[in-house]
């Protein structure tokens, strides 16, 4: 009979203690899926003291860099999230012949092509599904599935925080401010939801993404990313007058000329679009590719458990390679496909704005679209009641437009904020969907 | 530079002609992805004189046997179908030490075990992404993204003439038999559509995703089977009235006791249910699993270019191990888990039958309900009009019941069956997704 597998697990918070659970309470299921029994020998924390059921004192430690030099391991299992003690303690598990399990969207985003030089040179595997949606199979299907096939864009709700707030904006009729209160109440946003709401956390996951996708390598600053913030009750009101659903989107596209657009923003989805109804803590994420067409993958984003899920089946995987004494293949050679600028993106949008009430001043807005090449899909004129009515504006216009260049849009916008009969306050989001 | 990868594709139908064309186009795309050429070296046939354009009639052999046993081969894809002599060309491929992809779901639902280890033993890849709802990748993440969780169900959408033929039914009110017809004319199905319709093909599907989901061996005699030609406009009525569309279902859930149940049926399925809305040549499946909830995946589930996609995929993948001289991992130990019989299987279901017009009928039918421990979620009566109606039987029931086991519901049908405030005909179908 052959030895264990020895694993050590690096944090162990909401995902950490759940993968400790799937780990020691082991009958024999997960041996019989490896061939190989696994053996958590150490667990690295930074707080000893905390009190953690089921899981033997001996196993804790403070010395995670100690941890992960033992030299007798076969796999680490990263789940403290973060740039730093992360990254060092992954690369010193590599140099040290583990292979290495990650959930750390953060670090991956900026990482990953380094990291996977690094375990490709040392014979040691590198896997993170649980890194980008959560319990969703996402990752091996871009690696592996669609690895025959060419991938032209990727959509998806890939955060659930700002999925709950933006879904209580709708439901309730809220602020985005007492949506926030709300979700920080039951532990659906951190005490600081910046990661969240400015889309940072987002903007990680379609770097990983876009560069799985489009075998390249894109960084989290590339990201173009726009959160939730300023979106308001008014813009969720002008959405459903228009058939759609205000979400945080994360877009990855191929442009004509064979460059990648990576983008994180608030979008107006048109409600027959299946990512419309996604609600809650679930994600869900749309791929488009040549052969293939379009694929879509649902499920929960986050939680214990069902991160859990995603990082267990990567530890079976990389136990498997590692009982065959063999590594998985870590991707393609990169084609270093160039990020385009946002400007150079091509999108619907919708623009909202104040205008006086005098003839003929409708002609001359469309004639402002007009001149910059922006061909309009439906235009909504309302009246602006007594109460609310501004000194000399009367009249509130809606535009969607059809798909054009965010430069094109760009240069409305600024035409339209010098013109007299247009007020201050000119309201853009993006459309998509239709 | 390395020797590339030489590969044989038996089979230039639909798929093997896509597959054909993307192996060929190739401008050094595959390549990157894998580290090597690929070289097509033969392509078996069984019309030599089909025109094919784009392809070199060199390439072009019917003597698939002589191929097969080149000796010199790196992957056979294997696209003909069937039983024989794919399997047979199959087992010749892997004793000669190729890696072989497929996507022949009739094939693998009764020798999936056998092939795997033959595989195994000589340390060769078997990949069959494309054997189950074409584009989609399910076999990957069942294989491994889950293979650290536990599998509870499996439910899906899985046939796509079936789905467009009940689609049919019930968006143009028409029967079964014109619905088939023009489904025949428009190519959606075979002159024969026996494989389809009677929900053959579903099993062979069903019997697959089983075997994985729960790691054991599920036999394709194994599978519960019906199909949907006994579906008529009255069942596409009642479920529309209940809130249900009639989809074609197959089915694959673990017992309390660890047995697996693995059916194919029509189904009424609430529409609130994702997959009641799953129209057309899309498929769907969706899977329940311990730790991490529900998970849904969506796409193309037949024609050319999706599974070819699919193959391509599995092909890139087996040529990456075979760059780096290795083979995958080829699954769990079995752990030979029991299929249970379909009288075990629970379910809620739906029953229809005419009753007399006399006081007390409702609660004597309630009754024979009761009496098999059977409880009742919505109870509809309406009258039957004078044209329709036949001797004595005034009035139409439909119930549709809480969760119960087929042999209840089964002892519930027979006495109804007996009495005599009852109809001849009673339909039942069974009911998913509340």
């Amino acid at each position: 009979m052959s030895k264990p597998l020895k694993v050590a697990l690096l944090g162990a918070g909401v995902v950490g203690s759940q993968v400790a659970r799937i780990i020691l309470k082991e009958g024999g299921t997960l041996e019989s899926r490896i061939g190989r029994r696994l053996e958590l020998v150490g667990i690295g924390v930074r707080n000893a003291a905390t009190q953690r059921p089921g899981i033997d004192p001996a196993l804790i430690t403070t010395d995670l860099e100690g941890l992960v030099s033992r030299g007798d391991l076969d796999i680490v299992i990263e789940l403290i999230g973060g740039i730093e003690p992360a990254l060092g303690l992954l690369r010193t598990a590599i140099a040290n012949g583990a292979s290495v399990v990650s959930a750390n969207k953060a670090l991956l985003a900026d990482y990953l092509g380094e990291l996977s030089r690094d375990a490709d040179a040392r014979g040691v595997d590198l896997y993170y599904e649980a890194a980008v949606a959560g319990a969703i199979p996402i990752i091996r299907p871009l690696r592996e599935s669609l690895v025959g096939d060419d991938i032209t864009a990727v959509m998806g709700i890939v955060n659930g925080t700002t999925n709950y707030i933006l879904d209580k904006m709708v439901t309730e009729q809220v602020s985005y401010d007492s949506a926030l209160a709300e979700a920080q109440q039951l532990g659906y946003a951190e005490a600081d939801p910046t990661a969240d709401v400015e889309g940072h956390d987002a903007a990680a996951k379609a770097a990983i993404l876009a560069g799985l996708a489009f075998h390249t390598e894109v960084k989290r600053e590339e990201v173009f990313c726009e959160g939730i913030t300023s979106v308001t009750p008014d813009d969720i009101a002008a959405a459903e007058l228009m058939g759609c659903t205000v979400k945080l989107l994360a877009i990855a596209k191929l442009t004509d000329d064979d460059r990648v657009i990576v983008k994180v923003h608030p979008a107006m989805v048109a409600n027959k679009h299946p990512l419309a109804s996604v609600s809650g803590a679930y994600n869900a994420i749309f791929v488009n590719s040549r052969e293939a067409g379009e694929l879509m993958f649902l499920g929960q984003g986050a939680g214990g458990a069902p991160t859990a899920s995603a990082v267990m089946g990567d530890v079976v995987t990389v136990a498997r390679n590692r009982h065959r004494g063999t590594a998985g293949h870590l991707g393609s050679a990169y084609t270093a496909r160039q990020v385009a600028p946002i400007g150079e993106s091509q999108a619907q949008f919708y623009v909202s704005f104040e205008v006086v009430d005098r003839p003929g001043v409708l002609a001359r807005c469309a004639a402002v679209f007009g001149d910059h090449g922006v061909s309009l899909r439906v235009v909504q004129q309302s009246y602006i009641e007594g109460g609310e009515r501004r000194e000399g504006f009367a009249a509130r216009l809606g535009v969607m437009t059809h798909v054009t260049q965010e430069t094109n849009l760009s240069a409305v916008v600024e035409e339209l904020g010098r013109a007299d009969f247009v007020g201050s306050e000119i309201r853009v989001m993006r459309v998509e969907g239709f």
